[in-house]
């Protein structure tokens, strides 16, 4: 079979598969969740076996050891996926809920009732876990969904989503729901990305190159974020000690992730007394710093930032720092530089937390907290899908809800139009 | 000017321009929408004058009689803008709208706030009342707004565009919140589609063909319907008499909108009595019937349906009708040849209409009214942008709110991530 059919068969038997998908009792995709959970712990020692081809193939390939930490799939992480789709089993389903409902001058009762979304494609790199956090949070919404993951974890990829098909067959549920696109070359993207006709949405999760390449070549709505500059403003009425725990957990406590700051904007009012120690804390930790001419006349130390340093997403131990004048310049320079992710204000001052959460348009505002609860989990949504930097459809870290979109119910007794 | 640099300025500026639109208070966009339906009245002249000069190309092109009727500018045309305007003025600001707000564990409050999108992009075909209509949804919503409608159409959207443009200086808000594109060769509409980073959302208006080239060359989300294919299905216990009165309604009284009925479904157990009368009323109003075969048991005079007629939007005095044995085959007629716009059921059946509403996935579901109805004042929303086919961000008519987003707001004091 051609690479084309392949693909084509797979997408048709999803959108096929999500027509039954969307009127399944809440129950019964809890019981499927359930008997997936189940059936990995059962099955990790094959999991494991085909995990093992993988890393032994990235292995000789000789990828870093980041990279082969990410791929290999232990117990624990088995424990984890396992886990994992448990919590997503105990969400609220969101299919069926009605937001709400109005009554027009003519009688017509109208109300919103919440719908799946249909087909999922998710394009995906080395992380095999993401196989399984993706397709429960699908099946939960009522989607089905095809999965796309690197070359790297494709053995891995294709012996979970197995066990969890299998576990989908058991409870009644076509296997078509769950799908992993068993080719790895780009061509198999490229043909995914064609078929509007029965797939709804991608979402890519990986690098910026990967989702660069997507949007440009999706003739479906993709649903992304490049990268995460997250900033904190450190405002001339800041709580110093509080700056500090915040500044330093955002910075890090983990900093290979998106939602962790990549520049600090220190109002010039605050600068001397909060950038010494602030700084010491931060040698103490490895954290590299770059700080504009302003910053480096109070930390000798920092090296000078260039104009790049503003736009970068480090990933790792460096920190733009640049002094502000007031908060105009924060929220300029944010506006300028940011990437719509998450910025955080501390501040003692009510006006300037109002106006920063009013006027700065990323995805997730906060005032007096940490940039790194910009999270699924974190905010409450119970699970996590991805990420939105787009306003379409969403905006912000992606739960359930945002896997499902509402449509117009209407009751009447007759109505016609004048 | 090169056409490419000249596009860019434009959206570049509406960008900024956006910046300030977000932040403007609903006072001052109110005002603002209030001085350009004075306006639109004031300069009814220049207006028309403007417009005179499109009609007489159209004329000496020989567009279609049914095109100059559309193009043309009359007194009337100008107060029905003149009025759609004030009636956005009085619908309430979807900005800055805080659907809810739920405490953490932690103690962070994390809440959702609506925001706009930022620069909407709107390509149009023939209609000049389009661009009074957009531009005003659009600033309402703090949307920065660009025009391209059809040449056909381009003195007259520059002279209503100018007339609003004015308006917004009077008011203090940037003229770069609507602005049109001057050029109307395709190429400019291609620039426009590439430029992901300074707009944020495309919305095509008119007929497939434009949308497709739309969807197809596009890098920015695009929400748009292709067309409205939309069934009614008249049940086994449905009351004949309303069924009729339904029935005709959504295929007679305006059968060249897309919400309009093009399929007709009909329970084989109520065909007979059902069929016959309706087959009359039809026949008086000319409406050509074209039947399957089960149909033409019945109605001897329909023409035989083929495959195509299955799939068909006539917007015209013509209906597909077949006979189905079941709500089963109703349902699966409705998924394989629907467009997902609107589908009616008309029944007397609890239990039938609640499967219909929940298993028809359509954007709109009605049970016992016509499928008219489908429609952004008809069901409350005060006014509409357009309709979406598509399941992302938006199902079904838009208003305000479909042209804003929601962003997380957290309020904190002093929480890090352990």
């Amino acid at each position: 079979m051609s690479l084309k059919s392949d693909v084509l068969q797979i997408a048709q038997s999803a959108r096929e598969a999500s027509l039954k998908l969307a009127n399944l009792n809440t129950n019964i995709k809890n019981k499927a969740l359930l008997t997936m959970a189940e059936e990995l712990l059962k099955n990790a020692d094959k999991i494991k076996k085909a995990n093992k081809k993988d890393v032994e193939t990235a292995d000789g390939k000789g990828l870093s050891k980041a990279m082969i930490d990410r791929l290999t799939v232990s117990d624990k992480v088995v424990k984890n996926m396992s886990d994992g789709i448990r919590e997503v089993a105990a969400l609220p389903d969101p299919v069926g809920e009605i937001s709400k409902m109005w009554k027009r001058p003519n009688g017509l009762l109208v109300g919103k009732m919440r719908i799946p979304l249909g087909v999922i494609g998710i394009i995906y790199e080395a992380r095999p876990n993401v196989t399984a956090d993706a397709a429960a949070l699908c099946l939960k919404s009522g989607n089905a969904v095809i999965l796309r993951g690197g070359s790297e974890a494709i053995n891995s990829n294709l012996a979970i989503a197995k066990v969890l098909q299998d576990a989908c067959k058991k409870e009644g549920i076509p296997d078509t729901a769950i799908q992993v696109v068993p080719t790895t070359d780009r061509e198999a993207v490229l043909e995914m990305l064609k078929l509007e006709e029965y797939i709804d949405l991608i979402i890519p999760r990986g690098g910026e190159g990967l989702i660069r390449f997507v949007v440009e070549n999706s003739k479906i709505p993709v649903i992304k974020h490049y990268k995460g500059v997250c900033h904190i403003f450190v405002d001339e009425s800041a709580d110093v000690d509080m700056a500090e725990k915040i500044c330093f957990n955002a910075k890090v406590q983990r900093p290979g992730v998106c939602n962790a700051m990549e520049t600090l904007l220190v109002h010039k009012k605050i600068g001397k007394r909060f950038l010494p120690k602030m700084g010491k804390k931060y040698q103490k930790a490895d954290v590299e710093l770059r700080g504009c001419a302003e910053t480096r006349k109070i930390l000798s130390y920092a090296k000078p930032a260039t104009e790049d340093d503003w736009s970068a997403e480090y990933l790792d131990l460096i920190l733009a720092v640049k002094i502000v004048k007031d908060m105009d310049e924060a929220i300029a320079h944010i506006a300028k530089y940011g990437s719509l992710h998450t910025e955080s204000i501390i501040t003692k001052d009510y006006h300037n937390s109002q106006r920063f959460l009013r006027e700065v348009n990323s995805s997730t505002v906060l005032v007096n907290a940490s940039t790194r609860f910009s999270d699924g989990f974190q905010l409450g949504l119970g699970a996590e899908i991805g990420i939105s930097t787009t306003k379409i459809h969403a905006f912000g870290p992606m739960g359930l809800e945002e896997l499902t979109t509402q449509k117009f119910i209407i009751y009447g007794d007759g109505q016609v139009r004048e």
